[in-house]
């Protein structure tokens, strides 16, 4: 139907005679003669109909409107002098159209196409439109090629992509499910994977030895706004590894994706690495954002000997609490007074008790608590902080978790205002050397999950004082502060799988319910096996520079799990339910 | 962890000191030297275990059973002359093991492995250990490099892979859904995708001009061998096109995936085309079987002039009813009585009310039927099935759609037991001109779906005397007998839209109700389109020769839909129901 997509009309083809197809973008009427913007997929060309061409034409052009599909032949010239379009591939020419077919006729838009200002339920409503824009074209195109680079990466590379079930079993991730009735087996539910964890490491197990695949996994959360109930990831798995072959598959990965993506020359020569325990410290999150400074530094041991009972009691107990200062360069003279009490109440909001500072005068230390420190010891904090006049330091003081985390967010809420963080950079870090646990609410967790392999000692056995000493071998990738991805060596043998559980205060009868076919596959010969998984989702939001995840799914569900496009989810035929031996608690609240 | 893979070790290595992984195939004791088969994913390397090179490994070597994980380290050397196997890569060498060491123990297999004679149960239980042999892990690398191969290719020929909703809702196959309740949305229902067709054509009139996707669909059938709850299909779709184009990539398509899979030779120059008239009049089938002959001949003018009213009478309505004649070769010398009176009963299961024969003797034909034809008739029928001594024919008569489907599945039959189908063979047919409707139990069906374009009069609209006659622009793919995949162009006005669904009396609100935002879409501009699917799990079949859809599909479902590995599908806890908004109109019945 077509000879050329829009982007081949270049002055190459002056004189040819071509037949383009696609949409009407705009068009005007000069002096009787109509120009129309022709796009299609990837670029528009202007096409000129002038009734001393082809009065038959020049007739058709008059009934177009804007988003017609039209297919128009004619022969390529040059635009005339001063005419030219630089922002377009085919700028420099214009299509005589000779021959012009209306395909199909629109009904004017219900929205300004590209407008991103149009309320975003209206654009999800007619996302078929929405996503006929050159922005969402160019998203799209992105992402198919970033899984082709994915793909091609990893096979060559050796691993085999292998296809696991959507209708599964519950997983271990510990969200909740999005379950599934059987009809076969009344009562029974299949669960949606949360991700193919538990089928990567049979298939060690199996000896596939290496295993990819860029899979769909499902969580029924509460969406936040860069959440969705399915998603993508990119998955992993090897044997016979260790934590150094992993990341350089990953890196790898990486690599191959970004320069398919042209962003090659945007990655470091090194992924550098971080431990956990560093990142918490200066950083005050396991996903720190490294494309600015604003870097924690420890003082607790400078508070311990200040005259405040608070400060000093606090930093008596090293282990449990944490004493933090956070310097700004210059922020003396940036922040308003209004501005430094906002900045209280915002660490209030995540249990923050206060806000300590110090302002670096010409004359020295000022500020409210300079009062309970010897000279030397407001010297030693000058010198441990490198402070220069005018900049100021913020403290928080507390329980070690605490502080930490409202210190860290303080960080990335003072990067923000102050504007500090750099467009188009990519900053990798590897997080390593997790602590195998945490304690929630009083409770022993994985922090990963719990398949993953505590560090062991040289027999092989679990050694620690407190069990939230122990570390893991699991590694986390993080992009610009956000965690694009992570994994661990697994577990392989039984007993050590046993005794992980039983840390958790995971029952036998629990672990067997649950997982017994891993329990039970590890006893006939489980290899050493690790690997990883990445966020594909977000992995193009970074790459395309958009901040919301519904930019880059062609069909996304809204924050309520709705598609408003299809209008799922919807009600039901009370038939179907029967055959899924299933009813309802209420009637359906129609999501209309 | 390892030096080399087992298949990379051959001559080339002798004399260096290597490291290998993998498991224990086998373990014998010859005279106080242990020798090992290790089995890693591809290939097997003999490890010999000799006290008087390494003490220590070989008192590691005896405590080694099958099955076991293990890594070895030592010197490559040649075998003892005569010692040599030829059927591995590494036949020639050997590893003198100098380090040992168990990286996993392991339990006695559950059944030999690779036995194909094991029940199917116990190995879908043990699924893991069943993809740990030669045979699977062959398959399922076939599998990878197809997926690879067919999206590189439609990537060269211009396609972009998309993303489609896995969480969505009914699409309008017919088949029956699975179904996934909404916690947000109470009484509500998500819907698996049959198939993305109405996504893929959304994307269409979003001008993403080619798109394709390697899908997972879901059907909640009753399961038949060939079947699985979820499957995996090749889906493309693109604009701007005609049947030709479609065709020309879904051959490129083939062709490149065949290559990849190393079965390039195999494939014929030209994928032959049939309409479906002509493969229902002469196989009885709309996925004829061409690896043999075995066709059908019309002779129904013959019959009608015969003496019998039975016949004449079936005769005298020949748009409606059906005589065929069924040559087989030398049959009167293959067949023996009791076969030929077997073969009566196989079509009256079907439908038939008789099959009357003719032998092809030296004197003429002869048969129970010959009386009540002329000498002129008889030679006629031998002129028109082309009979020579010995051969027999057989007929069938009656109502049309009666007499193609039992004299088809006849054919079929008789290629089976006379064993005539060649193994290895690629036997491919495009079937074109579908009807665009059939009626079923008296009522209009699209024969493909309600979206398919149908063959337009020059004015563009339908022109049929009877609605059966009208044809679409449809089109199959058939390998061997097996309905390969298929697609069509679909309607891209709304106006022809409506008139199809009112032909086949879906309502407006019906219409509305189930795929009213397409309807709408087409209202804006939607472009010409058409595409394809192919099923991807049968394709992998095909090309690696195996019987069943259990071998292709890594952790299948058995024909009652359960995955016996995991127990999926499985009670849940009724918490998680109450947070679904359902309840159990039966206590489950455990699926264990």
């Amino acid at each position: 139907m077509r000879t050329h997509y829009c982007e081949e009309i270049t002055e190459d083809l002056i004189g040819q005679e071509v037949t383009v197809a696609g949409w009407v973008a705009s068009r005007r009427d000069h002096g009787g003669v109509i120009f129309i913007d022709l796009r299609d997929k990837d670029e528009i060309v202007q096409l000129v109909c002038d009734p001393a061409d082809s009065e038959e034409a020049h007739k058709i052009a008059d009934q177009v409107r804007d988003q017609y599909v039209i297919v128009a032949t004619g022969k390529v010239r040059p635009r005339g002098e001063g005419l030219e379009n630089p922002n377009l591939k085919t700028g420099k020419v214009e299509i005589v159209v000779s021959e012009l077919k209306i395909e199909n006729t629109s009904k004017p838009m219900p929205f300004d196409l590209g407008d991103e200002r149009v309320n975003e339920e209206i654009r999800l409503k007619y996302r078929y439109l929405d996503l006929r824009t050159p922005k969402m074209h160019k998203i799209f195109r992105l992402r198919s090629q970033a899984a082709i680079a994915a793909r091609n990466s990893l096979a060559e590379m050796g691993f085999m992509e292998v296809e696991t079930p959507v209708l599964t079993k519950s997983t271990p991730e510990g969200a909740r499910d999005y379950l599934v009735p059987s009809r076969v087996w009344p009562g029974e539910f299949y669960a949606l994977p949360q991700s193919p964890q538990l089928f990567k490491q049979l298939l060690m197990i199996s000896g596939f030895d290496r295993y990819f695949q860029i899979a769909k996994c499902f969580r029924d959360e509460d969406l936040r706004a860069d959440r969705q109930p399915e998603f993508t990831q990119i998955d992993v798995e090897m044997s016979f590894c260790d934590q150094e072959k992993v990341i350089e598959v990953a890196e790898r990965l990486i690599r191959d994706i970004w320069a398919a993506c042209d962003q090659w020359e945007k990655l470091p020569a090194q992924f550098p690495r971080m431990s956990y325990d560093e990142a918490m410290e200066k950083y005050g999150s396991d996903k720190p954002d490294l494309r600015f400074g604003l870097e924690m530094v420890d003082v607790i041991d400078i508070f311990e000997r200040c005259d405040n009972e608070i400060f000093s009691t606090i930093a008596k107990s090293p282990k449990k609490n944490r004493i933090k200062a956070l310097k700004v360069p210059n922020g003396d003279n940036i922040f308003s007074k209004r501005q430094m009490k906002g900045f209280e109440s915002y660490v209030r909001k995540f249990g923050a008790q206060g806000l300590g500072y110090f302002q670096m005068k010409e004359e020295g230390l000022k500020g409210p608590l300079t009062k309970f420190f010897t000279e030397e010891d407001l010297q030693a904090i000058i010198d441990r902080c490198d402070l220069k006049v005018g900049d100021v330091v913020f403290f928080g003081a507390g329980e070690k978790k605490v502080v930490l985390d409202y210190m860290g967010r303080f960080r990335l809420y003072l990067a923000e205002i102050m504007e500090i963080i750099p467009e188009g950079e990519f900053k990798f870090v590897w997080i390593v050397d997790f602590p195998m646990f945490e304690v929630e609410e009083g409770k022993l967790k994985a922090l990963h999950h719990p398949f993953t392999m505590p560090k062991l000692n040289e027999k092989g056995g679990l050694d620690y004082e407190e069990i939230e000493d122990l570390k893991s071998v699991a590694y986390d990738l993080v992009l610009n502060g956000t965690e694009l991805g992570g994994g661990s060596i697994r577990i392989h043998k039984p007993e050590i799988q046993k005794e992980v559980f039983k840390l958790l205060g995971i029952s036998d009868e629990e672990a067997k319910e649950k997982f017994g076919f891993l329990l039970e596959a590890l006893e006939f010969g489980a290899p050493p096996h690790g690997g990883f998984a990445m966020g594909f989702d977000r992995m193009i939001m970074l790459l395309a520079g958009t901040e919301s995840i519904r930019d880059v799914i062609a069909f996304p569900k809204t924050q309520r799990a709705q598609c408003l496009l299809t209008q799922a989810p919807s009600p039901v035929d009370p038939e179907q339910l029967k055959e899924l031996h299933i009813r309802l608690r209420q009637r359906p609240v129609s999501a209309e």
